[in-house]
């Protein structure tokens, strides 16, 4: 690579200013609303200590870490055939600290650290790139954001029915219609598990029903029969996997299933008071007419430390993967020694939303972050006539720039303003200084107008 | 390290809600100043390639950047004995990415990889996290947030002129009243060299002046003396280094300091030309009656990358040390073999300031992030009684929760709302649920006061 042409790491990118734009027209509604719900902003740092990390997302994910060098001599306390016992063994002799892998560690790292102080239930919000040594790929990058919300410390379930409603305002303000929000419980699919009568072959059920969209049915209930579930629970699974009607339809199905499932009962009971919350929430007047939920049996989510509910959000009509998701959990901290903290949180992913909104065309004209008005003067004398108003239209709130070179000729300023899409530009010529005036053209309609000076913001 | 106690790496900091809003308060009133001023926002990723950022900060700020394991088996192209290279050099061979140390440098690679398409004069702020291997020590942290607004491709000195404006502007919303906003010129700098016949004697000189402030003059020209400045060299600088008086006379006094120093004259000429555009300005009607700003020869910035202006800002009453700073510089992109674009930009210190507001108590009641209403429920049916009103509370902007869980007791609902700051607490009993009513109570005054339920939201 030629030292003078410089890149960008794969899979990392630049947010131009039109790209910022946008992700801060998200980023800003969906903070609007978690703190509506009484969410709290939270930031950990990007660095974290590499054993705060380690053995939390698996084998695999372990390798995905983004591992930091040891600032000075790293090799200083190593034996000299320290390579020899290979790169896997040596990474953290060599590198105490790492990049944040997600926002749930480190989340859990601050409650455990400052639990004495904090007052439960805690509900915090944050907002912050992740890193992951992934293959980039489209859509995957190496470097994104994620959007947590978690409440910890309760087990109410007037916390899941609260995700349910923000996240039907976060796509309602967003002009999202078409989506779907699934939700499922983790004890209920325990307790699908214990009435087919398969209960040791949970996890492989799991895994299965994860690989549904992918697979199929017929593939997916021949893995399983391969793994030794026997015929007749998969018989008996198949219809509750393929299982359509009302959501009172379902319920009703999964009532007659469990009656010889504690487990199963219990699920469908959290999940009945869910619902029903919900409903109390619909006497609001202003109370949307659908909130898009769908209970899905087939909604697994591979994370093994969801204990209740779990959910996942799909917008219809876009290739983008599910753009939110979460779940309840019984153990947020139980790895750094604090057990039975209980939880529930969801996440969104900007990446996707983004992607999804550009598709489905539904960012607003306001999503830009253009300067609103360009001066222009034409010469030394026109552009100091300029200066006063440009900063009483800056004071007005109105993004103001004077093009900052005096240019006898307009097509230079009028090229930048097209460039920067800014939709007014004001000029100042002798004529108009004399007369104490400034023309006003409208860069989309091509419309000008003279104007006094001092009428210059009630214009605007 | 006992396994179940998570620390955080040294240097590194969590944000807690009661610090996030606050620095959300000033990054807000910042980013609203930058966007009124046409800047346009800008990130770049964490890391970067090692190349972009080895040899842009010198020998000793190389070593100081945090530098990227390189995913999967970093040892394999390596020779058997390549420990023997020492840490120095093995470093890029096992990492070739690194965080960024700055917002200039991926800034510069930004221009360079972009400049194709863009328009300039392009005007971008970006406010992001750097990372420094430095000694974390009281107010220097490892994980640092600097806010950055530069203008590249404009020699346009309207551009110094509204830094000034700016850092005016941000400070003044911030509440800050006593501050000093110094300028100087690099070439002023060298015109001085020049007219006291010290003009090989530059660098020396300009690091003595970056000591005045620790050691004193008297120091300063001992060690001028010793590394070779002459007797009557150092006769001159003593009255220029110590210079009083007002604008006008500093100005003169350079006037005639630099009959003989082109070089000097340049400098002069462009900060009178500054001064001019800020009278010029100052024909608003609502312009500010101090720009705070003064002529101080002693100001030299470390930065050897600065050509032109040079600014710095001090809050006066407060040990924080400089909170903004910038200049001129005409060569941003140069090393990555783009020569000649010519930009001015400058920073805030977001820590700093944080750190002086804090101090002078200039952090107003609004920058908090509490939830504004806590409802309360007694029992099932008032705590459903709640939920729609919570609804509409929130659709009507308030942060609102209702306590998740139903409590017999006021204790733990208070002891909430108490810990979280939250300044209103709704009521709901049997009886209120029986008159359609609420109990607000104002936790400050300790008032109560009943409502009619529809006058909910006209109360707030």
């Amino acid at each position: 690579m030629e030292k003078n042409k410089p890149t960008r790491p794969e899979g990392t990118r630049d947010f131009s200013p039109e790209v910022m734009a946008k992700r801060t027209y998200i980023l800003n509604i969906i903070r609007t609303v978690f703190q509506r719900y009484g969410f709290l902003p939270l930031e950990t740092p990007a660095m974290e200590n590499l054993d705060v990390l380690t053995g939390k997302y698996g084998e695999e994910g372990d390798q995905l870490i983004f591992k930091i060098l040891n600032s000075g001599d790293f090799l200083k306390d190593l034996p000299a055939n320290a390579m020899e016992m290979g790169a896997k063994k040596l990474a953290p002799k060599i590198s105490g600290k790492a990049l944040r892998y997600d926002l749930t560690v480190p989340f859990a790292r601050y409650v455990v650290m400052n639990r004495g102080t904090m007052t439960f239930p805690f509900k915090r919000y944050q907002i912050q790139p992740v890193w992951r040594g992934d293959r980039p790929q489209r859509g995957r990058y190496r470097e994104f954001y994620q959007c947590d919300a978690d409440i910890v410390g309760t087990k109410s379930l007037l916390c899941e029915a609260e995700i349910v409603l923000m996240i039907n305002e976060v796509l309602g303000k967003l002009g999202v219609q078409d989506f779907q929000l699934k939700i499922n419980h983790r004890q209920i699919l325990n307790g699908i598990a214990e009435a087919i009568g398969a209960t040791d072959k949970f996890s492989d059920i799991c895994v299965g029903i994860d690989k549904l969209d992918k697979i199929g049915i017929d593939k997916v209930l021949l893995e399983l029969s391969e793994k030794g579930v026997s015929a007749e629970a998969i018989e008996k699974l198949r219809p509750t996997l393929t299982l359509n009607g009302t959501l009172q339809e379902k319920l009703a199905y999964l009532q007659e299933m469990f009656l010889a499932s504690p487990t199963g009962q219990k699920g469908l009971r959290d999940l009945q008071e869910v619902f029903k919350l919900l409903a109390v929430f619909e006497k609001a007047p202003d109370f949307p007419t659908d909130l898009h939920i769908d209970l899905d049996l087939t909604l697994a989510r591979g994370l093994s430390y969801y204990t209740g509910a779990i959910f996942e959000v799909k917008i219809l009509g876009v290739q983008v993967g599910s753009i939110s998701g979460g779940g309840r959990y019984d153990d947020l901290t139980g790895a750094f020694g604090v057990p039975d903290l209980s939880g529930v949180g969801f996440s969104f992913g900007v990446d996707r939303l983004y992607d999804a909104l550009e598709e489905l065309q539904l960012f607003p004209a306001e999503a830009t972050v253009a300067t609103q008005i360009l001066m222009i003067g034409f010469d030394e004398e026109t552009y100091q006539y300029c200066m006063p108003y440009l900063y009483t239209l800056r004071q007005a709130g109105f993004a103001t720039e004077l093009y900052p070179t005096v240019e006898k000729q307009l097509q230079k300023p009028m090229r930048y303003a097209n460039a920067r899409g800014i939709p007014f530009v004001v000029l100042a010529g002798s004529d108009e200084k004399k007369a104490g005036e400034f023309t006003i053209k409208n860069m989309a309609s091509g419309e000008q107008k003279r104007v006094k000076a001092p009428d210059l913001i009630a214009f605007f």
